[in-house]
């Protein structure tokens, strides 16, 4: 991560308006800055103009004309496209796109037009909804999200700088790195989970064919590893395939890990079991107590009394102190039973839902 | 599942009043069940009479005395000597255990007194908590949980009624198989989705020392992928080593699994990728939809709103309509935001919840 100072990020110009471009459109528009936009969908475009008050442009070259700084947020095929030609249309304008791989969209861009590497910038604003259109847009999509930045060799310090500061004009937290190790960070925390997750859903319900009863053994340990199974085949197809090595890496370390375990397991070196158990217990609680993704939000822990309306009492209580609940997660234990109640507020809500919660007999404890 | 009318279960004996044990002490008191408990520790037995009102027995002996059922809740590996001891102690008492495993539990009570075996019932509620001892338990660790109950081919099917008879009484759902399935079902559902965890945990905390930016871009996915994995290690070290030959085997399972989707991503096979994905998806859909493993309870989904407040509104909409929320989960997209809110409630509490949040504007789908 860079500080640099603030540079004024406007005009901006959203190339795709579907729910990551209208919501950056709208989140640009709160903070007083003016935005054009262009979809090759008139009707998108409409929906996007009406929603959140950007001006539709005749043409994507007429989106771009005044622009300081173009986001290219298609889907990712289209990317290098659509970022050819809005560096083509404008002279000075900096172009950033939204697309969730780098390396590969870094380097269709460097082959297309080399001369203006300088002023691309590789983004990828980890923000998104299970919903999609910019029917679903919010500001709230980009607010303190990680908006990862990935400057090839060849963008100019400056070009970064003024995509900096857009990404925190609307609420979201810049943080630069190489395209490479965005795609081999994300090949691990991103796309690992969702193979993990697909795969032993995958198995579950294969075996399930010979068991009928098995699901009805399955907890919530099996929901939460499951759960991101439900996730868009189409997208993820697609997210795969473009960092199709990163992800085989990935999965081989995955199953080197797993292979490890289980021979400890399967040799009954139940100490070695334990010591890895143990280790990674300990860097879940680290990973637990750590500042979550999203900057300004801070994370309440708040044991759920075993009684009714427990936590109708908790969060009405949070929320007639005027404090949001922001997320909110019930912390089970590996056999499921109460647990904790995990609170995400903004962080100078923290004190106050504190307060409100201690006088109603609670003991909030602040994790993050 | 076999269903039997019930019998009156009581005199109950528990031995071992930890938080199982005093939890199903609890839940038989609630019932009108007669309880005595006994453990070896004095002050654990003497908290779990306060707080359960169970009848604190100077021995084991003296404990089974006038019992119908006996629940050995030991640690596994104190199980068969407490088994054996009970079934010594008294002539006519069922014996049930609430070990997580059950074949080896089964044989080595076969193997000591097998001409008790009619009268031993292995078992197992699939409940608890991450919290431990007669201090924190309650009768609501056993509402609605599965009871697991794996005769032997030598127990008594009267037996198997009287525990079966037991559970319902509790409020637990008895679920009949044999004690090799049940080791094998478990090992699938249960002890591999730890498995699982653990390693992702491991890897990422591995990966974490070369790029101390990693967990930076680690959202809402990783989080649940890895929530299991801070458990605890001495438990599950002895829990992993009791099914480690079952375990092995479902570990073999899925790391076949994720290795054919290595490859298909690998040979750029996205079509393939998008079949596996989508058939994943499908069945955690179905998995979603399902009744939860707890009877009587139902599952509601309610779109949360883009707006300040819109979590405690919904919370206190329900809980001022008098249903008590019994879980509740935000169903996040895969790359993090808003979305829907699934609301745990009583059955014959669901009308009354849907009711009250449609009258706010909400507009709850019942999803269990």
């Amino acid at each position: 991560m860079t500080s640099i100072p603030p540079a004024e990020p406007g005009p901006v110009a959203v190339l795709g308006t579907g729910l990551i471009g209208t919501s950056v459109a709208m989140a640009c528009r709160r903070a007083g800055v003016l935005v054009t936009g262009w979809d090759p969908d008139a009707a998108t475009l409409e929906l996007a103009a009406r929603a959140s008050g950007l001006r539709a442009a005749a043409s994507l070259a007429a989106a771009v004309e005044d622009a300081r700084v173009v986001v290219v947020a298609a889907p990712i095929a289209a990317i290098p496209d659509v970022v050819e030609d809005a560096l083509e249309a404008s002279a000075d304008a900096v172009v950033t796109d939204a697309g969730s791989i780098k390396a590969p969209i870094a380097a269709a861009v460097g082959a297309r037009r080399p001369d203006d590497l300088p002023r691309f910038v590789p983004g990828h604003p980890m923000g998104g909804s299970e919903r999609s259109g910019p029917g679903h847009a919010s500001a709230h999509v980009v607010d303190g999200i990680v908006w990862a930045l990935t400057p090839t060799e060849r963008t100019d310090p400056a070009s970064l700088a003024r995509v900096e500061a857009l990404a925190r004009t609307v609420g979201a937290r810049p943080v630069v790195l190489t395209p490479d190790r965005h795609d081999r960070l994300v090949a691990v925390v991103s796309h690992l989970p969702q193979v993990a997750s697909t795969a032993l859903m995958g198995l579950a319900a294969q075996e399930e064919a010979d068991e009928p009863d098995l699901l009805l053994l399955a907890a919530g340990g099996f929901r939460d590893l499951t759960r991101l199974a439900a996730s868009n085949p189409v997208l993820w197809s697609e997210i795969l395939d473009a960092n199709a090595d990163r992800i085989a890496d990935a999965i081989d370390l995955y199953v080197e890990a797993l292979s490890g375990l289980r021979d400890r397991i399967a040799r009954g070196d139940r100490d070695a079991v334990r010591d890895a158990f143990a280790s990674a217990k300990h860097a879940r609680m680290r990973l637990a107590a750590k500042p979550q993704v999203r900057a300004g939000v801070a994370v309440l822990g708040v044991e759920i009394p075993d009684e009714p309306g427990a936590l109708a009492s908790i969060t009405a209580t949070v929320g007639a102190g005027g404090v949001n609940i922001e997320d909110l997660q019930i912390v089970h234990s590996a056999e499921g039973g109460r647990g904790q109640v995990h609170l995400t507020v903004a962080s100078d809500a923290a004190a106050r839902a504190s307060e409100v919660l201690a006088a109603r007999g609670y003991d909030p404890a602040r994790l993050a």
